[in-house]
Order: structure tokens, then sequence, then C-alpha cells
């Protein structure tokens, strides 16, 4: 029996309701002494891919932990609930491919079970509110040290569903890429890891062309914002090792009209 | 002596400035291993009738707890502090109708003190901030064992300051009833209980004729968004069981011109 | 050997992404059952006097604490990370000033070490994200007893870095001063103590001409919002004891133009 003493929380339930709190208040009533920390709750509304991408920045920092994430566009239908097992976490949410990036990140998912022990539900469950009623009780069991078989029936692990992650190729003077995801400051991180930036040429120092549907941009690769002015922008490896593109103190991907799924490319000049 | 191990918190403090966490400061001097949870600090500012509504949502939920809520136009007037108990846990702040309609869901205020010993305030009070300086440290210190009638003298519970709750009817084919509060997300919460909603006709598959202002519109009624096209528009029974409008991935209130307090008419067609 | 229970975080990170929840996970690495406050996140990006601001107004309401702050728009550039004994209190973050005026308000810094112990730092580091990978794992090793020794070489105290602190002289019939910052609500609190304001005149029931820029306004001197109608401008002693002009129900800051570093005159008239 594993007892976890952290349980995350990722959400686009955003903080202006009682949404988020009355999930907290359900962590509690079945495992009293958990410590909830919420990632996020800002995920903009059914925005998997992004929910995705936060939960796996996230949750490898995360002592063993339960990881809850619910952006859910289809909570009442016939999609189905999850817990898996991926490294020394568990993993609860919609199967729609939000928990599949973390893990994936976590060495892959080695159990699941889909959340079919209505036992564990709360007694009203309403169909638009999965999070309260089935992802945090059984959640919630879960980190209090209930077996993962308990919570439903084995499913498949090469069932689940997973997210299609965005390639990127090396060249022979720079990278193609694809932007992944934007942060709240503009940050624009591209699907090029920095592992394989010195490969591509991409190394402190030189300047690369950016190029991205019709524009084009030259800018410095450099290795923190403090060495461009206010203002100008820059490449770099970010904070999570990936390439990405930063306006100082500016908002790239406004300034630059660049948004997730778009493709672009480096080349060092 | 009853003791809390649960404080929650809703404000209209926001969350760009430190008030929020000196109130948690102060919580923490006097009950240092409370488990203080957020509800929401983003009411709108002096808005007490969506305050009391959110403040209703989600305490039910929590394990016997201390509420402390706070949106207070009138802090430093003559308006009283006070504590209820109400069901298995105790309400605390300005008597102006903000703990009113949680009190209600909770069976009742069973007894009631007016906050006036002035021995548990803060040394120094600010004539505009009493969540830190009097709701707080008497809170914290019900939470931490302090029987209620060490907080003040008591008052009469029919003396509490109550919000006129908006009405509805069951008509022949349908209801009246008044739009009560808009989620973070625009949707539109009714005064139509959702136990009320089969005796109103407003079953699952039936087809909605709203009309409200100079307004109408034809909306299905069903279980859950997903079962619309992103976009589309739905009439269903919410997380809270009410009677509500959506729109699926859309802001409903905004779309339509709904807020708080218009009477709204259900006409099964 | 100190201990401390209370960790305390502010930053200009924002909630929409991953990173503050980072910093926490950090945090329980080194110190499991640490209490992490937020103080906020949402400092307008890279405002080292407003986070200096709201920090300096939360830190004093805590039981003794390891307070971590990063506003930090130099990270990775040559500026030092240090650690600060102030009163009971501990502060970690960029030397940039940050941390000065808290420092300041619990009495001044008593001991400082300059973070040089790579030892502690996370194995990566990444040259944008010190919060994570240089001041929270050091922050949570001193709460759970590290001595501040251990974090890196001893540095002069007066090598701190410090903001200037607004000035304001208190005149025959009134005060000059300037606007030190803008709450959440709009909210303007100037350089004035309240505890000089008798000394210039400013009592409940006096008059008071402003003037700004080109601008000038007349408000009563009074003790709370409620004592005006909604929509009428005050000028009062707030919560932090500073002397602050407001409306009620209003943003005073955007009506009146009054920003962060304005010189302001008060005449008793």
């Amino acid at each position: 029996m594993t007892r976890f003493h952290c349980l995350t929380f990722l959400t686009d339930y955003g903080l202006e309701d009682a949404f988020v709190a009355v999930c907290h208040a359900v962590a509690f009533q079945f495992a009293p002494d958990i410590q909830v920390t919420d990632i996020t709750h800002l995920i903009p509304l059914g925005d998997i891919r992004r929910g995705a991408t936060v939960l796996a920045q996230a949750a490898p920092y995360f002592p063993p932990a339960v990881h809850v994430a619910v952006v859910d566009p289809g909570v009442g239908t016939a999609r189905r609930g999850v817990a898996v097992a991926a490294g020394d976490a568990l993993f609860v949410g919609p199967d729609n491919g939000l928990l599949s990036v973390a893990v994936a990140k976590a060495g892959g998912a080695t159990r699941a079970v889909s959340l079919t022990n209505r036992a564990l539900w709360r007694d009203t469950t309403a169909a638009t509110f999965h999070g309260r009623d089935i992802f945090m009780p059984v959640a919630a069991r879960l980190a209090a040290g209930m077996p993962l078989d308990d919570a439903g029936e084995p499913v498949e692990v090469t069932s689940l569903v997973t997210l299609p992650q965005p390639g990127y190729r090396v060249t022979g003077n720079g990278a193609e890429a694809e932007v992944v995801t934007v942060d709240g400051f503009g940050n624009v991180q591209l699907s090029l890891p920095g592992a394989d930036a010195p490969q591509a040429g991409l190394v402190p120092g030189t300047i690369v062309l950016l190029a991205w549907g019709d524009k084009t941009l030259t800018v410095p690769f450099l290795t923190t914002f403090g060495e461009v002015a206010p203002g100008e922008p820059l490449c770099y490896r970010d904070s999570g090792d990936w390439v990405a593109v930063a306006v100082a103190g500016g908002d790239a991907a406004r300034i630059f009209g660049m948004r997730p799924g778009m493709k672009i490319t480096l080349t060092v000049t």
C-alpha cells in the first residue's frame, strides 16, 4: 500500500468560482492530511494540449504524488476517466490525452485502470463536474493508500489516448520545429530540445534567422534575458530546456504573431 | 471544546496585493497548524450577493470548518461583525447577508455572537481591514478551540441580516425564474432548483423557449455540454443542481446579455 | 539550529504557468512538511519596487519564516543571490533591492550570505529560472534547519542593494509626499506615514487639497470608505498606516491618473 503526501491539481476551472475549493474540500474528506498543491487553474477552457504541456512541466519536480488534471470538454460523454501509474506517481483525469505528455515524461504508463468503480464516486454525480464527483474522490483515496486496482477495471496502457508530439528536425545549418506552447509572459517554446541545439549550431553567441508563416526575424542565440536590452528579442534554451523565442520584458508571441502549432525554421547565419 | 482542522477564506481582496497572505499569516499566529483553503478572492468588489452565492456553493463540501468571508463595503461603519454556528460549521464575517445563504444551506443558524470582545482583536485595528484585524484573529482562535461565546455578546439568530432569496414558480408548461449568478465561464444559474425541473417539464431531450427582457431563445434541455456542438447553447441542471443556461465552450451571459436579477421565463415547446 | 514552519513566496511569475507550482515542489523536496504561503505572483513583470513594497506589507505578519521573493529582471547576469537574516526571519532572493524594504522593516539585516554554495543548487541550473534552481532549494534547506553560513560566503550587510525610500515632508499646513504604490483596487498609497498625519493637520473631518502634476482635487480626510457615497474620493490612513487616496468602490489611480513616483502636495484647507 503506497501512501502519497502530495496531491497536485490542474484544471481550466478558473479562479473566480468555488469549483477549485470544492475539489480541495472533497480531497480533504478522503485524505484529511493530504498536501494539495495547485499547479494552475488558468488553462484556457478546453485546451487539452496546453493542459498536457503545463502538467508535464510541473509533475517531474514533485515528490511521489497523485496528479489530478481536469481539462475535459467531453465531460459527461462517453470518454472514460482513468488512473495511470507512471514512475513513482499516479495520474488521474479524463482519458483525452491530457495526462499523456506527463505520463510519457515519467517513463510511460506501467498500469492503468478505467474509473468504473461507482462505489467510489460521490452519491450524486453531476454530468458536468467529474472533478468533484469522480476524479477527486478517487484520487484522494488513492493518495490515502487505496490500491490502484480498486479504482476500476484494468485497461491496456497502449489503449490510453495520447497527444501527437510535435516533431522537429535538425538540418545542416539549423532546425525545423513547431511552436508547442506560449507561457503567460508570451515566451514561445519550440519543439526543439535544448540538448539538440548545439548539433543544430545553436550555441550562445550565434545569430539565428527565424522564419514562420510569411515572416522572418533575426535574433541572437543567448543564455538569458538580461543579455539583451528590454524590448529586444532573443532565442535561448528555456528553463525546461527547450529552444524558445522571447522578448526581454515583452510578449514575443503577441509581437511576432507566433501561436501553438505554427511551423518555424531556424537558420544559423 | 471543538477544534477545527479546516479554515476557509473568501473575499473580494483580489490576488495582486498582500491582503490575502496577511490574513493567512494572522490565522497561523493563532492556529499554527490550521489548514487554510482559499475559496476565491475574486468576488467583484463589494458584491455581497455574489460572495454569498459562491460561499454557499463551497461550504457544504468541507469537513467541519470555520468559514471566514469578507465582502464588506460597510467596513468601519456601524454594521456588526458576527460569528454564526450552523450545522457542524462556524461562519465568521460582516453581518450584511454575506454569510446568510451558506448558513441557511447548513440548516440555519443555531447560535450567533456579535464580535464585541475587543481583547481578541489586533492591537491596532484599521478601519478598512477588519479581515486582518478582527475576523481572522477571532476565527483562528475559534478554529483552535475557543468557545463561541468568548467571541462576544450573544445575538438572536433571527436578528442576522439575510439576503432575499430569488423566487421561482413552476407553471403549466415551464417555469418563471430569475438569474442568480454567472460563473467565470459565463454559465447562467437560475433560481429554479433542478429537483423541480421535471415537474416543469424540463427533462433531457425537451426543447425550451427562454424569454428575458425583450429577447427569446430556443434551446435543448440536455445533460452536459458535450451533447451540443461548440458554440451552441443549452439548458441543463448544473453541478449545484440548479437549472442553468450555457453555451458549449462559450460565454452565455455575455452572448445573451443575461445578468443576475433578470427575470426569465422557460416554456417547454 | 533554527527550523522554520512557514515559507512565503512572492514573484512576478503569474498564475497561468507551472512556474509557481514547480517551486513549491522543490520546496517540498527539501522541507517536506513546510507550510508554503503564496504572497502574490502577480507583481508586474520586473517591477522590483512594487515587489519590495508588497513583500514588506506581508512579511511582518508572519510567524518566524523564510521569505522567498523573485522579481529578477537580471536573472542569469552578474547580480548575486543572497540570504539575509533580519529580525526573526530570513529573506532569500536576488540582491537587487527587492528584499530591502522588508528587511529594513524587520529591523535591518543582521547577517547576509551570497548564495555561492553550488552544492545546494539543482544539478542543472537554468539561466532563467533561479527561483527553481537556486533560491528555493537554498531557502527550503534553511527552513529545514541548515545554518545560514552553509548557503555561501558571508557578505557585509552594508553591501546589500537597497531601494531609495521615497521621502516626505510635513509642512505648516499639510505635507509633501510621493505616490509609493497602487493596490489592486486602485487605492493610492503615499509616502506619508499615518503617524505623521496629525502633525500635518490631517485628522478625520478636515478637508484636504491634493495637487499633483497639473491637477488638483479637494477631498475629505476620513476614517473609512463607508463614510462617503460610492464613487466619491477620500483621503485616509490605510491598513498599513500610510496616508492614502481612494475612491469608494472605484479606482482612484485610474480616475485621477496617479502613478508611483509622482509628487503630491496635501494642503489642509
